[in-house]
């Protein structure tokens, strides 16, 4: 059994607790429990600050804000402007001996709002900004909070997207700590039985390194906004009625014209831009002539294993650009070229 | 490399051909075409018929009834109540040397009908009948048309939910041969960008056999509307900002109690009640004791190794039974048996 992949995004230190999402005095009593943390994003765009000050000023990296209750409780009363949202507990406990009635676990909350005032806040916590824009600062979060990222920014990008009720059009309010909306229109047929309506979304994506019939050759591809010379992985949604198989076979047969025999999974990674689920895939093409789709991709080519290697390892940019170690594509290239050292 | 699953609902023999959603004079003239093929749902209930007449009356197989232009054009006129959708093309030509100006590609499509009167339909058509309700019926499906069933409801299905703008509660209209819904409201954030609002929601759950630590036990559980006796794989929604791994360990830690260490893919499957991605899995615990959520499970399990054979193989139902074939459960359990024969 081959070990599981560390894909950033895909680590986190808090444990969700969904039985607590329903446990509205436990979720209250947390609410202004000094030990709780509270993350805040201007129109999902973390609060964060530098950690320390790097020698190699290469790979800046940077830390979430962890503020208090007292830091944003004047923004919870505006439910129209503010989503706020429980992440889960720290599995390690903190004050296991702390006062008597206190469980001792240390809750995490995420807050979105809309219009903030960033510059007054980032004067009032020295130090602090909002990532702007997202990505590729995203990037640069230290690996160990990527996965308390991932999930606040998906969950807060669906509230931020799905304030109505799409089966009747009506006004929804949040429950379950974030993790539900319900439609307040009396008689919605989405208030009988369960309906996705009321769930957060999260949209499977295949993403694929193909090996060419050779076995020495794999296909990359780039659209008309990376940067220049970079190549990345193919990749595309998962359509309804469809497996994770014949998707990398769809999108790459639709992208680059290449048909493909056998697909294998290696690894996955959420990512939060606003709330993907990447399938990372191998699949062996049984064709090898290229004809680009131009409306999604500008180019597609075979390269060979010294080409990325030498891109991949070396850092040569001079033939390929791949895309940095953070992202899935890097890894299943990484995965392709055969090497588990950690690069 | 190990070889493909082939579950029920993964098997299709049309080409989406993506290409042609936007291209309206192809499927203008394909709406019309003698050769195109139309299925019918009535309140996402598929219009089929009885293959033949079973010696064998235990499994019954039932098909989709294939429908001309002509049979239902009477409906298509009334967008409120009806949703028409581009499933895709044969993948083998029909008619390669047919009148000129025709690619010879035979087009398939499906609508839903609201409010249909089904009994009038029914007399018109001998033979064929509305499945009703469509679980477990669908499964008696023969099993070269479920992965179309499965696209074709898990798209309706959607725009049946899915009437209005998430993003500000306004209507929207169907496009790109039903893959998309576009909000007519001006100036709605919705039409600034890509945004997913506009396009069928896949839902990924993740659904696993948990293997004992002694190798020869595996978890199965039950819901209270289970029939008397069924046990089946721990399953459950994959949440933002998740790996399905991670998503395995959380599952089967809330509905069981039990932890979970590696986690392996298996294969997957489209459950289209209503547009589920399942994310087959295996997992190895690393604890035994079982603590039942009682919300979602009435009781989880052990069973030995001859107790699952016994079942699985010799349909001996005394201690356990199983879910049927068609279900990525069976295959998951059959999987860790370890049978690869065609049982
Ligand atoms: N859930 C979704 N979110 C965003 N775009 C989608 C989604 N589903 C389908 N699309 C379409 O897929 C295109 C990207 O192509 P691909 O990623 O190759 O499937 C977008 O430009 C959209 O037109
Ligand atoms: N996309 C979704 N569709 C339906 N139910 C969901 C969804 N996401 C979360 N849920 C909740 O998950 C419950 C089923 O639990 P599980 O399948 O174990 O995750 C449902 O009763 C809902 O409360
Ligand atoms: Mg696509
Ligand atoms: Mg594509
Ligand atoms: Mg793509
Ligand atoms: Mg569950
Ligand atoms: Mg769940
Ligand atoms: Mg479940
Ligand atoms: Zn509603
Ligand atoms: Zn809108």
């Amino acid at each position: 059994a081959k070990e599981e992949h560390e894909n950033y995004f895909n680590s986190t230190f808090l444990d969700r607790r969904s039985d607590k999402r329903t446990d509205t005095n436990w979720l209250n009593s947390k609410h202004t429990h000094a030990s709780s943390v509270y993350i805040i994003f201007s129109n999902l765009c973390p609060l964060v600050s530098l950690i320390g000050t790097k020698d190699s000023a290469q790979e800046p990296e940077i830390k979430l804000c962890r503020l208090q209750h007292d830091d944003v409780k004047g923004y919870l009363s505006s439910p129209d402007e503010v989503s706020l949202i429980f992440l889960g507990v720290e599995t390690q406990l903190n004050n296991p001996c702390s006062a008597e009635q206190d469980d001792g676990l240390v809750a995490w909350f995420a807050l979105n709002v809309k219009n903030l005032s960033t510059d007054q806040f980032e004067r009032k916590f020295e130090g602090c900004y909002f990532l702007q824009p997202p990505m590729p600062a995203l990037l640069q979060l230290v690996s160990t909070e990527a996965g308390i990222l991932a999930q606040a920014r998906s969950v807060l990008a669906w509230h931020n997207r799905y304030k109505f009720c799409p089966t009747c059009g009506g006004k929804t309010i949040i429950e379950d700590g974030g993790y539900k909306r319900t439609c307040v229109v009396k008689g919605c047929p989405s208030l009988q039985g369960i309906h996705n309506t009321s769930y957060p979304r999260v949209d499977p994506v295949v993403i694929m390194i193909i090996v060419h019939p050779d076995g020495n050759h794999c296909l990359l591809g780039r659209k008309k906004t990376f940067p220049p010379g970079m190549f990345s992985c193919l990749a595309g949604f998962i359509e309804p009625g469809e497996t994770t198989e014949d998707a990398v076979r769809r999108e790459v047969k639709e992208e680059s014209g290449v048909k493909v025999g056998h697909v294998q999974y290696v690894s996955c990674q959420p990512w939060p831009m606003p709330s993907s689920l990447m399938i990372g895939c191998l699949g062996v093409a049984i064709s090898t002539e290229i004809t680009v789709d131009k409306t999604e991709i500008e180019e597609a080519r075979w390269f060979t294993r010294e080409q990325v290697v030498e891109a991949l390892i070396k850092g040569n940019q001079h033939t390929l650009v791949v895309p940095p170690r953070h992202a899935i594509a890097h890894q299943l290239i990484k995965h392709w070229i055969g090497m588990n050292a950690n690069l």
